[in-house]
């Protein structure tokens, strides 16, 4: 292998700059869950096959990465199966396992499988990469950092509340301004349709309706009119959204057309009581909006629906999602596990702080002080006061070799080093040493016994 | 799927509890590293097959998880290849990608391909998990942890003793106590060797060598004749063994015998510099040891080699090793690329702590304090209260919903919350509020006033 290496595509390398960043980001979101009294689990980075297929539709099953099955069990492939086109048995006879795809999979199987040891309500949080093979195009990775938190196993509306405060507290922490974050509630969609149409044909409608920010609202109408949606249901969405932007007003006039629908009704108080209740202990830098084109994931959304959009002068869409949900562990044979939940957005999140500046300066893993290399002798010195410094948690360094001067200190400022101490053989032989300020370039004489208390 | 999921042999969840321990661990190793100025990098889980392959041996190529392609790239599986028995071919061809086995291969690719934006000497560390297709059993996973330390591109001993002295610093911090650092030099293996015999017959002679802790003096010098080794030979061995443990002494003996040869002079040189150094700063957490007969990794390593014994009474085996390389990029076309590293054993140093109790008691995730809900009208004056501790860091919660006291109360023991604030409509007329201590089941009646600070 002679040619310069490098990395399989989608994927990345991070410096330690870039370390420093991910990790500011990551602490606030860990600090905050923890404040909110959810609590870390990690699940393993690839878990069986049959766990991870048939749960994310045809596309995903097609996206999960699988892991080729090792030693001579990779000699049981079903050529036959493969001869006949048949790709699902074929990867079947060489698979048994699959790389994590998202979070909320394994943490179903988690909460079915640790059953008994938790305590319900269930408040977790989970920050770990997870894979997708999807083409890699520019801002798309196949590995990628996803964050979530749910509490399950209650229906308290208080647990929604919860966790629209995690996005407003969250992006106050990280200075993200002007995030709105738009709410529905799958009962209302279902009441509205349900006045003129048959239930079943929510999917339907939503999927046009989903479509409202990419293709504005007269291609949605003309696409509704082309699915034949009855005129005067058009004309009900025609109305709300004249009212957009004002709860208030939308639910006046939601109100009285939902009077013989209980679900309708109480998909309407509900989103009342969170509203009212958010507003209390809100710091502003999410702005709560009544959406009523937000449909996302109806086949596993039961209640709540939220989306928080990334701020207007960044046009990168969603950074976070998420609702309430009434059926996450049935895939794992057990029933009625209620839930809310909400995921962090990391990768794009981390795109808006990076455009916006929001990084702080000194974000770094730099040493903080080289001590210069004067020979064996001297070094032997420097090398005991470093170490007083080290226990200090002071970060330090003696340069390895007696080089020249200038390439030391060219080593400093390469590495952003800002603190340079020189200590030779006559420095030592009168008790003092030299600190030099790589930035201003200053350099000032101390006596040695100061040396410790400097930093 | 009806019957209850499980994960994949040799992975695991991680609990909370698990997590507070593992980051516990994980910390110190980061902080330390960071004093020592080295700071982090991350490479890709899964890197190019081409990268993983050819590089650990016949059986590290079977043991590297291959990510099976996806979609289109499925179709051109090599069957004729799989029909002669040509595994290596057929998995060429269904397979581009593999999980990262360890991270020296990804590390010195790192080196290569970011060359011209690194700073040498280059000080890196790298905590990040890894996956082979071991059997699965009792201790050993197929999903674990690996944590290196790395100074590349300069041949200083100074750096030997930088991270002899992190393994020094880091088990200190620990609590882990009598560690035997052991080291040699593959110098004065290959003198010693060569006195009598072939510099050839130095692998011969190291596997044996290397058995002495499995098998003892006996079956080693068995094999040794066994091996037809000069006779000559064994009684030199006989003797360094008999100076066991007294570094100056084995000096002493050794000296003579390599007169002529400069290499073996160069070794026990070396040797006597990095032991006099690191015993300027040592903190006794380790004992460090001359070991002629340690030989991990001759074809690696060129230089120091050393090993971190667990503790006596904790029969684990190594927790620690690394030494000074020389070609850690040749395989990627870049030469002469000298250097030393570490590696801490995360998995096994675990074990160790938790065999000895060093992880301190209070490391939890668990919510500090939570607020009794006495249904909607006083819960919101709570959630407010709550808010403003969690402003100031402290994790607090309220419980979902009005159920009955015992109940949530049980809910504060199951979680480990030490506080209960019991805030009905009684107490907040009469602006106070009590606290329940949940240890002593103590319960006092404070100002509202006082609440916010009383944490």
């Amino acid at each position: 292998m002679a040619t310069k290496p490098s990395i399989s595509k989608g994927t990345r390398d991070f410096s330690s700059v870039e370390i420093a960043k991910r990790n500011y980001l990551k602490n606030i979101l860990q600090i905050t869950f923890e404040e909110y009294g959810f609590s870390p689990i990690e699940t393993p980075s690839f878990e069986k096959l049959e766990t991870l297929t048939g749960v994310y539709g045809d596309e995903g099953d097609r996206l999960v990465f699988k892991i080729l099955n090792s030693g001579e069990k990779i000699k049981r492939a079903d050529i036959s199966a493969y001869n006949n086109g048949e790709n699902h048995k074929f990867i079947k006879s060489i698979s048994e396992k699959a790389l994590r795809y998202d979070l909320t999979v394994p943490f179903a199987r988690y909460v079915v499988q640790h059953q008994n040891e938790l305590t319900f309500p269930f408040r977790r949080y989970q920050i770990q990469p997870v894979w997708r093979a999807d083409r890699p195009q520019r801002g798309r990775f196949q590995e990628f950092i996803q964050c979530d938190a749910d509490i399950v196993g209650n229906r308290s509306l208080w647990q929604e509340v919860e966790v629209l405060h995690l996005y407003d507290r969250i992006f106050n922490k990280l200075r993200i301004k002007d995030v709105n974050l738009r709410i529905n509630h799958r009962n209302i969609l279902e009441a509205i349709i349900t006045i003129f149409e048959d239930k079943s044909r929510i999917y339907d409608f939503t999927v046009t309706l989903d479509k409202l920010n990419k293709i504005g609202k007269k291609e949605v109408f003309k696409e509704l009119i082309g699915k034949n949606f009855h005129s005067k249901l058009l004309d009900i969405i025609e109305k709300i959204f004249g009212l957009q932007d004002n709860f208030q007003n939308q639910i006046k006039f939601l109100k009285p057309l939902f009077t013989n629908n209980q679900k309708g009704l109480e998909g309407i108080s509900e989103l009342e009581f969170i509203t009212n209740s958010f507003k209390l202990c809100s710091s502003d830098s999410v702005v709560l909006k009544f959406d009523f084109s937000l449909a996302r994931g109806l086949n596993y959304y039961t209640g709540m629906i939220v989306e928080a959009d990334s701020p207007k002068n960044i046009n990168i869409g969603s950074i976070g999602g998420g609702g309430r949900y009434d059926n996450l562990t049935n895939v794992f044979g057990m029933d009625e596990m209620s839930g809310v939940g909400v995921s962090f957005g990391f990768e794009r999140i981390f795109l808006v702080m990076d455009q916006l500046g929001l990084f702080p300066d000194n974000l770094s893993y730099s040493t903080k002080v080289l001590f210069i290399n004067f020979g064996d002798s001297a070094a032997e010195i420097a090398y005991s006061y470093m170490m007083k410094l080290r226990d200090k948690n002071v970060s330090s360094e003696l340069y390895p070799t007696a080089a020249k001067l200038n390439k030391q200190l060219a080593y400093a400022n390469s590495k952003g080093i800002k603190s340079v101490i020189l200590m030779g053989s006559n420095e030592i032989r009168k008790k003092v040493f030299e600190l030099k300020d790589m930035d201003s370039g200053k350099q000032t004489t101390y006596s040695l016994s100061k040396l410790i208390n400097l930093f």
